[in-house]
């Protein structure tokens, strides 16, 4: 269905590792592209950040991550789109495929959900020029609706799609992640609704139970509820050629020695993918 | 909007106390209505569970809950089947405003959400004679997206309320829980399509963070992020003529001293959708 041509490792399944080291952990394991995340992008300095991919002849699927749109005060608001644009500044360095944004929470001392999916759109649009400019495609992540309150308020894929369809496609799309987005009877008709804007896949499985901290929940494919080749097989026949980006936080991975996480990592896909 | 004389106090708000205990501190707060769960009228008998109701005059606006369809064998859909029937004679006998059902999640070995929810359908066809001949409203309640595998694959009101309306509506309705229910661009919509089968409407915040047990996270009106006035004005457009029901599962409330919990049912409900 997909090879491992087209798998990605984002960085945040090896948490521990500095930019240099997952990108060398790619080349050892013969992963061809990367998702980064901008914390350790400015740990390293995006000039070397940019000539360490470089040196590594690896792609970058996405950078991870802008949005964060909705906040009370203008002043909080006018951080966040100069953050944004920073963002796009690195994905474009990167040459990465998108830059994923994952949009904001409810309205600090609000309880508006109207309000802020507003406010996310005022900020998507504001930062939509500069992408434009740059050549960077803006990929607005659903999230889970246990994430509603205080990361996201964009909780379904049809969310998320309705939203991107207000912009131009060559600049905004949505991005599909299966830990997010699995349990939804309209995903299949929102994937297809979303053809020509999926700008990245991500994958992760659903554990059950929850652990204790709820964002630690994804687990390597095949550990848990998602049924991958149903959502890849929709990914795929709405036209999505990008890569396929396993991205787990979770505690015991984390605790697991890198190789053998990517290992794992690469065997699974080529199971259950492949 | 809504006054105190459609209040309804769910049992498992005061998880503590015995049926008879429930309706005895309903009566002292003058809270006209109770939602019963069975193991409570198990442990009294289920003559004495309906005796008492009537000596208290409360009335019941739900008894939980019914479901739990999904099972890999056709020995376990059975069962599943014959305890239900026994919660519509239940219902029945209590006088209940619904029988609320709590639909399965996935079917286990499995992670096939199409074959969960056919198993769901065919259970519900299976009981909904006996409940049409005792006069029992059966209310799917779909669950919060983050109970899909383990408990209820009917995760927004729009499953439900597709569900619902392959069946008489005299019969099967949907019970609208605001926990669950909150989080979705769609839920305005899925209400008013569910004019004339709204069967019941539970009552509970969300909390953030969620807590280590993620079923725990339900709170007190107003202590977290729900609309309430919102979510009720759209409800009595749908014609709703029930009671509002408020159910909270909360280590801190079960552990706060009854009176007081209930005392603050009623100031919270008479603020908020008064």
């Amino acid at each position: 269905m997909i090879g491992l041509s087209r798998l990605s490792l984002n960085q945040a399944t090896v948490k521990r590792l500095p930019l240099a080291q997952a990108l060398g952990l790619c080349q050892r394991h013969d992963i061809p592209a990367v998702g980064l995340w901008r914390d350790r992008v400015a740990e390293l300095g995006v000039t070397e950040s940019v000539a360490a991919v470089r040196r590594s002849a690896r792609h970058v699927s996405t950078l991870c991550r802008g949005g964060f749109f909705t906040h009370a005060d203008p002043d909080g608001r006018r951080a966040a789109v100069a953050d944004n644009l920073a963002a796009i500044e690195e994905a474009a360095a990167l040459e990465a495929d998108a830059l994923v944004l994952v949009s904001g929470g409810l309205v600090p001392g609000t309880r508006d959900l109207g309000l802020a999916r507003r406010m996310i759109a005022d900020g998507i649009g504001a930062i939509v020029p500069r992408a434009a400019g740059l050549g960077v495609r803006l990929g607005i992540e659903p999230l889970h609706p246990m994430f509603c309150a205080d990361r996201c308020v964009l909780v379904s894929l049809g969310d998320a799609v309705d939203l991107a369809l207000t912009f131009p496609a060559e600049i905004v799309g949505v991005v599909v992640d299966t830990y997010n987005v699995w349990w939804d009877s309209r995903v299949a008709a929102d994937i297809a609704r979303a053809s020509g804007r999926i700008v990245g896949y991500q994958l992760g499985d659903w554990l059950t139970p929850l652990p204790a901290d709820a964002l630690l929940g994804r687990g390597q494919l095949g550990d848990g509820s998602v049924d991958f080749g149903l959502l890849t097989r929709h990914v795929l026949a709405a036209g999505y050629g990008g890569y396929a980006e396993v991205e787990i936080f979770n505690q015991e991975v984390w605790d697991t020695p890198a190789e053998q996480v990517a290992a794992t990592v690469k065997a699974r896909f080529a199971q259950l993918l492949g």
